[in-house]
């Protein structure tokens, strides 16, 4: 039945294209934007309302994300196998390190952060719970990618985006890189994402070693490296640490 | 055109069930807990598969929620304007009250929390955010109810749920203390929802004094009680002021 199937895919691009924007959309852009006529689009703009999915603003009559997603993606959490089996050691992993800690997943070829504890201190920190971060500049993302051949699949061809001078913008240099995780068993990013920042990274694995997600801190780089630039062999060691603790969880490891 | 919306209904009221369930659910148990056709069910499963909605457990064989749900709901939470325009309020009613702070919106007949301050202190606490709490047994559902007819309809002749033995069940009993809420502007619960903790909540008030959310604290009875069980006149003031702080962003309030 190619009829639902249709419908429902159009919905999911309207509720990815709103997510993507910086709030709200017309209906009008909305059917330009995806091709669609425009009382097509209206129809499922309409659907999305009627199941809280979107919210259309009294004033503009524009279209915005609506508050039942919320409800659904705090569920998704809820079942979320690899942060239930993670709380504990990303909590022991923020303790010890004195940094912030993420757990990431590949998700449509970035990292989808779905845990994130804060640096144990009173500065003000946002939550980073759902937000997708770039595969090719962040030391969460290079952990995944050097063991996920999809991962790599979805990088391999398209654009490195830059973020900062030093991000890898190049695929040779991010192969060669992406090597070294390899051989190193945990990743590494020095200001490639923002500057003063750096990160470190180990991934984690379920039954047969498959790489179900990656584990890391991040934190200002006079923190995480030492003058060379060359991350800190101990918080290293606490990061492959709580990796190896979460995998063995998984069946992953034995070690 | 109604064929469209059919599909996206039943693929919102799919997402629903496996968000109200304890995890996976299986094509038959979600054709049959929906009244579907079996290869119906099945249809819109591998659509909302394909588009990240869903997750297929590759054991089992049962659904559940996926991962671009999480990314679809933090987005929401990016562009929630109660949300952004109370985070401030939130973090400066936290530190004078000392105690945890909660922004609720109405959804479905509950409260959405949109928005969850921890209580400045090193105890550890888990994040609210995206969870649906009762309106009748919650402060913040309280003071949602006592000035949204929408709320009131939704609870209505609705079995009101025992949470413990001080949990108000009675469609009366609760029309009156919502009078008092309208007549004091705030709203409380105590050992309502669970035993030792209580909760301060005020409305917030958007464009025409219409309500668009409420805010409030919960924490020990203790803390947030004098000894006959009546919340502090500090923190209830507190409370009404950061209420009146968010109102007053929202061109809901003048004073």
């Amino acid at each position: 039945m190619p009829g639902p199937v249709q419908s429902i895919e159009r919905a999911a691009a309207i509720l990815r294209l709103l997510a993507a924007g910086t709030g709200r959309l017309g209906v009008g852009e909305i059917a330009a934007s995806l091709g669609l006529a425009r009382g097509t689009a209206h129809g499922i703009l309409r659907t999305l309302e009627r199941v809280g999915f979107v919210e259309q603003d009294r004033d503009s009559g524009k279209y915005q994300l609506g508050a039942a997603l919320l409800h659904l993606g705090s569920s998704y959490l809820d079942v979320n196998e690899l942060r239930s089996r993670a709380l504990n050691w990303a909590d022991a992993l923020a303790a010890r390190s004195g940094e912030a800690v993420r757990i990431g997943t590949l998700l449509e070829g970035r990292v989808l952060v779905v845990h994130h504890v804060f640096r144990p201190d009173d500065t003000l920190q946002t939550l980073d719970v759902g937000a997708l971060l770039p595969l090719h500049a962040t030391a969460l993302g290079k952990a995944l990618l050097a063991h996920d051949a999809n991962a790599v699949a979805a990088v391999r061809g398209t654009e490195l985006e830059t973020f900062c001078r030093r991000t890898v913008t190049d695929h040779r240099e991010l192969s060669r890189a992406l090597a070294r995780v390899r051989e190193n068993g945990w990743a590494a990013e020095v200001e490639e994402l923002s500057i003063g920042e750096a990160a470190i990274a180990a991934p984690i694995r379920g039954h047969g070693g498959l790489v179900v997600g990656a584990i890391g801190i991040s934190g200002a780089v006079e923190r995480l490296c030492d003058a060379r630039r060359v991350p800190d062999a101990r918080l290293v060691g606490y990061v492959r640490d709580a990796a190896r603790a979460v995998s063995r969880e998984f069946g992953g490891s034995r070690w």
